[in-house]
This record gives C-alpha cells, structure tokens and sequence, in this order.
C-alpha cells in the first residue's frame, strides 16, 4: 500500500500526476490519498500530524509524503525505514518523529530521474522511488545516520493549532494527559475551554477540547465551527490550564 | 464495490483513514468515492440524495453512508439489505429510504472493534463491517425489523434545496412530475421558475428548473450560479406552483 | 489506465458516478484523477492544459475529458486516437490538441446509451466509451476527418492566465523560449515579471515567472499567492517583454 500525503491542496493537476506515476511503475499497489490539505509550508506542523496519522494506519506499505517548500533547494531526499514502514520525502522536518522509532534506518536518495523538473520533485523523484520500495526494491541512495536528520529525535508535540479541518475543527499537536489522570483545560486566546469526550456529550454550539480520532487535542464546537468561533489558524498557541493556572 | 458517501468535507484525513482501512481489509474490492461533500449534519437531506445516487449505480456492492451528527451517542449502528445491494451506516434517518424497497432485511451492528473512538465510528466500526460485507462475511449483528428504523418508510422527498454543488446548481428534495404531464412551475424565494430540459436550452444567465441526472428537481443558471443568483442555501424550501397558484 | 479530467468541481457526487460506471464495465483498469477543475466553461483553456498534462503521462492508457458546457445541445461526441492513447469528450475544442500529432485519427460516437439523461454526458456516454475502448474494444462510432473536429489543428498555445491553483500559482497558456535563448520578461496587468529557475530562488512573498513543471509558464510568488498579491484570475491576458518591450 502506498500513502500519499501532501500539501498540494484538493485542485490542480498535482496529485493525479503522482498517481498516474505510481500506478504506472508499481500497478499492483493500492494507493492511499491520506491528505493533500497537510499544514501547508509547515513541514515540523505537517510532520507532527503525519506521525499521527500513520499511527493508526495499517502496519507495512509505504508513506509518500510531500511538504516541500524548499524544492529545487538544497534540501535532500531521504528515505527511512522505521516501524516496518517505508517513509520517503524531503529532509526538512517532515519525517522527524520516524527517528524516534527504534532500530529506523535511513538513505539519503542519491539517484536521479533524466527529466527531474525544478519544482516538482513529489513527481519526478519521491514518487518513482516511492514505487520501486513498494516494488520490493531496495532504496536508492546511500545509508546515513537517521540522527543526522532534520530536526532528529524531536518529540512530535507541538503547543499550537497545527490543522483546522472542514468542520472548522482545529487540531492541535499536543497529547491529552495520561488516561486517569484529572481532567485538565486548555487555554486559547484568552478563553478556557474544558474537556469532553466527544461532540455528543456538549450541547449545540458550545466549544470544548477532546481527544480525536488521530490522539490528539483537538478544539470543537459541537454542529458548529471551533475556528470561526474562537478565531484560530494554523498556528495559534495552545496551553495547559490548571486550577491553579497555566502549566505547560 | 464499496461506495462511499460522507459529509467529512473535502480536505482533512477522515476519508483517507477510512479508505486505508477498506484496502487493508478488503484489498480485493474497488472502492468509489460517491461524494464526501454529503449535507452536513443533515441525515434527512442526505439520505434523500443518497437514496437518488443509488438508483443510478451499478448492482449490488456495498455503500457505507456517514453522516453522523450523534457519532458517539446511543443512536445505533446498522446494517440492511435491500434491492441486492448492503448498505451500513448509523441509524438517523439517513439509510430510511432503503426500508421502502421490498424484502429490506436490517441488521443492528452489535460487533465492537478493540479500539472505539467516540468520535470516527466512520473508520473504525462502519468501515470495518463494511469491509467484512464486501469479503462475503454476514452481518455482525442482531436482525432487526428495518420497520424499527428512524424514519422508516418515509418517502425520500423534502421541499427544500438539499445540496448546492460546486456550480452553484441548487438540487431539491422533489421529483419531477410523472412524463407527459403539463409543464410546471417552480417558486422559490418568491420567484417562479419555469422547467428547461437542459442547460443549453436556456440563454446564458437565466434561471430554471429541470430534472437533473439524479432524476431530481434541480435549480440551475445556465453557466451562472443559482445559489448566487437566487440566494439559496441548503433548507430553502421550494414549492410546486401551478396556473392556479402553489400546489404543493 | 483510464486517466480522468473534468471541470466538475471537488465536490458533488459527478466524479464518483463516473468511477462506478468505469469501475463496473472495466474492473481492472487503474482509473487516474488527473483534475477535476480545470478551467470551467473554458473548453480551450482546458484543452491548452490538459495537452501539457498529456505530454508527462505515462503512455497509452485512456483520457477521459469532459469540459462540456453544452451538453444537451448539439455538439458532437468523438474519440481521437493519437500518440499511442486514445481520448474521449466532446468536440468543442477541448482535445484539440491531439489533431496535431501526427497519424490522429478520429470517430464520432454514434452509440448512444438507453438512458442517456440530457444533462451528464460524462457519466452516461463518455465515461461508457472510455471503459470500451480502456477494454480493448473499438470506438463504438464513425470514423471521420481529425481535421474536421472544433478547433483542429489549432496551436495548443494561449496568451493569458488559464488556471490558477489552490497556492495562488496562474499557469498561463504560454510556452517559455527554447533553452539557450536570452531570458525574457513576462507583463501581466502593468508589471514585468522576471524570469527564476524555481521559487527556492526567489526571497519569499516576491513575484517571478518560471516553467512550471508541466513545461508552461507560470506566474508565481515564492510562498505566498501570486493570483492575491498581483490581481489575478483565469482569461487575464500575458505578454513577453523585451529590452525593447512587448514583443509577442
């Protein structure tokens, strides 16, 4: 299986170009679109939801995944193999949290396509390597120290709004606090919002934190729009309140 | 087959979850995405569209419906059988229309996976038995009489716009009149809308109903937008008008 | 490989309609969404896009294309064969591209299906075609002149902006000069635009032009929305500018 993963956004001629390539180089292989709204121009935001994301994904098969402002920059190519999952993209944060699984390994990609374009290496190169690793072959480049990744080993937590999804959700890239520990409330702007289970548990229209189908605190307003209501983007910051203030 | 239809909005990881999971389980199956802009948190209008697109598709296969404001809540998961064809889905209203064709078998789903979110029952309950209906398996589940449903038997028909498209094309809740009969209008808003058979019958601006390729009652601007002409939104209610004035 | 292009918006239940009917009369045919808005109405403008995505795509296969606004009237149904693929839609110009590859030849549909609905010829007509011929049968019609079709022969070129992509990007209809050439300006509503390699090259938020990965030239702001930041939208003319000023 192959999972395509990209902040190339829901029009335009992108993302049916990857396919037409993976189905033409490895035509048995199911593909995945996971998402092509990832947080866009935000490869550590589009990584901490990523690693999300394939936590609850079938075991095995291969992660394609393109966040790539940097393309046609210096940046490289790299593949990893970690949790019995191939992962390829660019080397700018976005496959990060990988190095925290043990015993991942990784490639730099060293080969290079007869008509690589400047700009669109989600096609030209991620893609038709992305295909010969769900082929069977080996990664084409040379091993390197997954440590000496971008951004390697950081956690993948993040204390901000990291995706608002089509309901005016907004996800966040921290984790709920251990299960039975108390019930915690999350600031944002100026406001504090308690905890719920999920959407049916509030009434209409009233916002609450909970923890989503991803793992991840996410800020609702049940039948309503958290980010209209709230104001919230990308990149807002979002903190622990406890009774007796902010904790973290 | 296994169509799936859901009001999850175009961006976001819900489909691409769901769809990592019909691969995994039933890696044999194609899988349709019928529509994922479905009206939201509206079961009754999407039901009523649901119930149009399935008079046109191909036999048999399987469609897991999700539109579920209550995810989470007691309202049941279920399962029928009806015109040859498996459908699964919460039970709000939104599969009601398959209760009206003859021999309709129905199905509460009393399997549970291990891990249950609150809050995705779209990925992780109806995708899995859906998935298990397309493999050949049965229903896992207590038989149920489909009359038992939410708003079984309910004629799927409702007086008012139900889904405006990309166009700007208002689709309603009504059905044509029966071939042959006279010509008829349409208000709405306070407007009257006389009956085209097609786009280019109309001069370019103009508004007018005609049956669209769902067999519905369609508001249309030919190479305009009737949403932005008219001001409508989904719940807008429209009306039959006749010589002698509304008559339905 | 059936490859799919239509101007039918991201939403809406058209674009899964026509999966199931090519999904049930060619199962094992891969079935590509190459874009499902391009240039809406525009059957030139989409056609001028669809032959720079043509020219990347693996070879063989099917394009199904349906950029039809008038649909109902009419216009005819053909089939080309070209380059070693076959292509199905309307003729209004929209592949009118592939009249100029040597050895084109051409059908009018004349098959019609028995519920041919007079507003959804994609799903009812052409997506029916595509299937056939994506199963090795011949196209179900007459065979006639390639140079007979709506805007045979017609250079796939346009002065002016022809799409314009979710990050703000506006591909124009134009062709950058043979390589080795001296770089050119490009003048679009009063500014000249300069030529760059690709956005890593260019500081955030300033505007340039550069062949985009599709081979057109395409009008760009590094990390920001060139269609906000300079004005623009689809059918906004472009021009080269020399030393000397406009030349072509």
């Amino acid at each position: 299986m192959i999972h395509i993963y990209t902040d190339f956004g829901l029009g335009g001629p992108y993302v049916g170009q990857m396919h037409a390539v993976l189905a033409e180089a490895a035509p048995s292989v199911p593909r995945i679109d996971l998402m092509h709204d990832a947080p866009r121009f935000a490869p550590v935001a589009a990584g901490i939801l990523l690693a999300a994301i394939c936590h609850d994904l079938p075991p095995g098969g291969v992660v394609l995944a393109v966040v790539d402002p940097g393309v046609g920059s210096a940046r490289r190519g790299i593949v990893l193999r970690a949790g019995g999952r191939w992962l390829v993209g660019p080397d700018n944060g976005l496959l990060a949290f990988a190095t925290r699984i043990d015993g991942a390994e990784a490639w730099e990609i060293t080969w290079q396509p007869p008509g690589l374009s400047a700009s669109f290496h989600g096609r030209d190169l991620f893609a038709p390597v992305a295909a010969r690793l769900a082929m069977g072959e080996a990664p084409p480049g040379t091993p390197i120290d997954p440590l000496g990744l971008r951004d390697a080993g950081r956690e993948p937590v993040l204390s901000a709004v990291i995706y608002i999804d089509d309901f005016g959700n907004a996800m966040t890239g921290l984790v709920p606090p251990a299960d039975g520990s108390a019930p915690i409330a999350l600031g944002i702007g100026g406001e504090v919002l308690g905890r719920a289970r999920t959407f049916s548990d509030v009434p209409p229209g009233e916002a609450f934190w909970y923890e989503n189908a991803l793992g991840l605190v996410e800020i609702a307003v049940n039948q309503g729009s958290a980010a209209g209501r709230l104001g919230l983007s990308q990149g807002v910051p979002v903190s622990w309140v406890a009774a007796q203030g902010i904790v973290g």
